[in-house]
């Protein structure tokens, strides 16, 4: 039996995460915030964290990439999730009766061409998708709508008023599993995430990829975040495919260590799990 | 006199933006998001609009990296503003006494650590900075504060609770200013903006990187944003040092076009102005 803190009410997309990637045997910790997550797992109260980083609609969560550098923890897992955002309320109103429909800002971008179509309707963003249901159902508010998974309509006894309402019907949310020590598993199957600062040169990005470039290792995913106490200079991360024990990547990770600065391991796991929700 | 197209109410952050860079003397159009920035530069009802693209602490707004990709405008002028963050209300209450706190969630990240002093708070993100404090002083709620600019208050007849209440004391906002023609400035003091799309080959980034780094091409900043239609790839934005007309430059972006798709020039422009708020 594991302890999996998530991010959101019952019903939350994280949730379904937590379920499909662990199984629905286990205990799940619904947290307020990204960074509950973060503390539950760094504290021992959870054994894993389910932590979305990215959609592809929408982009990456930035915060979560802050919150990867804070704290000390190690990316173990990661598994993609098909996400359908639903239309809910207390009644089977039409769409265009709504006053109101709130969401997390995520979502509500996820589905801005739809929401284009309801001039009239005020978007209000929340701080969680299920958390918007579990208010309508609680208020019993009229003339207002949720958007959240399927899930959240069965867990609160909401109306789903329209269905798939996302911008693309193609819409996937990546998450990481997170866990307070390393888990690095065999074979060459693997993403390896690394951070790391340039140092102030000309051409040190290009050089910091070069590392990884020369030795054909593939670069999945780059973001960069600032570092606040240095205006407008960046904190670079970097997916590369491979296992971090492999020799190619050991030198690469040496290499960027010579031409940048604050080089860090977030961690090494098996790639590739997609789930339909 | 111009017509200059901003995002917010009265006393926002863009409009002290658009009055430091175009002076006190034009007409500003203030729009409800930044869609209608974009919206009202195309359209000619605005001559020129101002854009905030990226904060020292909280990092990119994404949304109007896709919008300089959906719409076809020119950047033609960049400004960095110093911003502070004041709380503010109809009554000169203590922060511990407040019951809510309003702002744009931009500002509300940037403010974050003062925010956990306060766990009784409840933050609620709004549309706006400067229209928070527009609100409280409209409906005069009590035990409510809003999160904005200095002018706000002036602006609103609030009080100010507490003064420069951001994570860290330098904070600086970055703002593109748009046009929907070309306007590229004479002389090398310039910065040109690109977007491009990877072939999916490994290396490709390493090699769109290259094309400026093996002519001494100084890159300042990269951004990445997913292309909906294609899962977790992404279209790479950059800005690189010098004019779009420079032989060396001319000769980098053709050798990208060579080697990634879709290169599109943003604008070619004066960098390096660095206001007071």
């Amino acid at each position: 039996l594991k302890n999996i803190a998530y991010q959101g009410e019952a019903g939350a997309y994280s949730e379904a995460a937590a379920i499909k990637y662990f199984g629905d045997d286990n205990t799940l910790l619904p947290q307020f915030n990204f960074e509950g997550i973060f503390e539950s797992v760094s504290s021992g109260a959870a054994g894993y964290g389910v932590v979305p980083i990215e959609n592809s609609l929408f982009g990456s969560v930035m915060e979560n990439y802050d919150l990867l550098n804070r704290y000390s923890l190690h990316i173990t897992g990661e598994l993609s999730l098909e996400i359908n955002h639903f239309l809910m309320a207390v009644r089977q109103y039409r769409p265009e009766e709504l006053k109101k429909i709130y969401s997390h800002p995520q979502a509500l971008g996820q589905c801005s061409e739809f929401l284009k179509s309801l001039p009239g309707v005020k978007i209000i963003p929340s701080y969680d998708t299920a958390g918007s249901a579990k208010m309508i159902a609680e208020t019993g508010e009229e003339y207002a709508a949720a958007i959240a998974g399927k899930n959240a309509a069965g867990h609160y006894g909401l109306k789903i008023i329209k269905s798939r309402i996302q911008n693309d019907l193609k819409n996937y949310t990546r998450f990481l599993i997170v866990e307070n020590r390393e888990n690095t598993p065999q074979g060459e199957n693997c993403k390896t995430s690394l951070c790391f600062e340039l140092k102030s040169v000309p051409g040190s990005l290009f050089k910091a990829l070069g590392a990884f470039a020369f030795r054909d290792i593939n670069l999945t995913k780059i973001e960069s975040r600032p570092i606040p106490a240095k205006t407008f200079q960046y904190l670079f991360y970097i997916d590369v495919a491979g296992n971090v024990n492999n020799e190619k990547l050991v030198n690469a990770i040496a290499n960027l260590r010579e031409i940048s600065e604050n080089v860090k391991i977030l961690g090494c796991y098996e790639s590739g799990k997609v789930f339909k929700s």
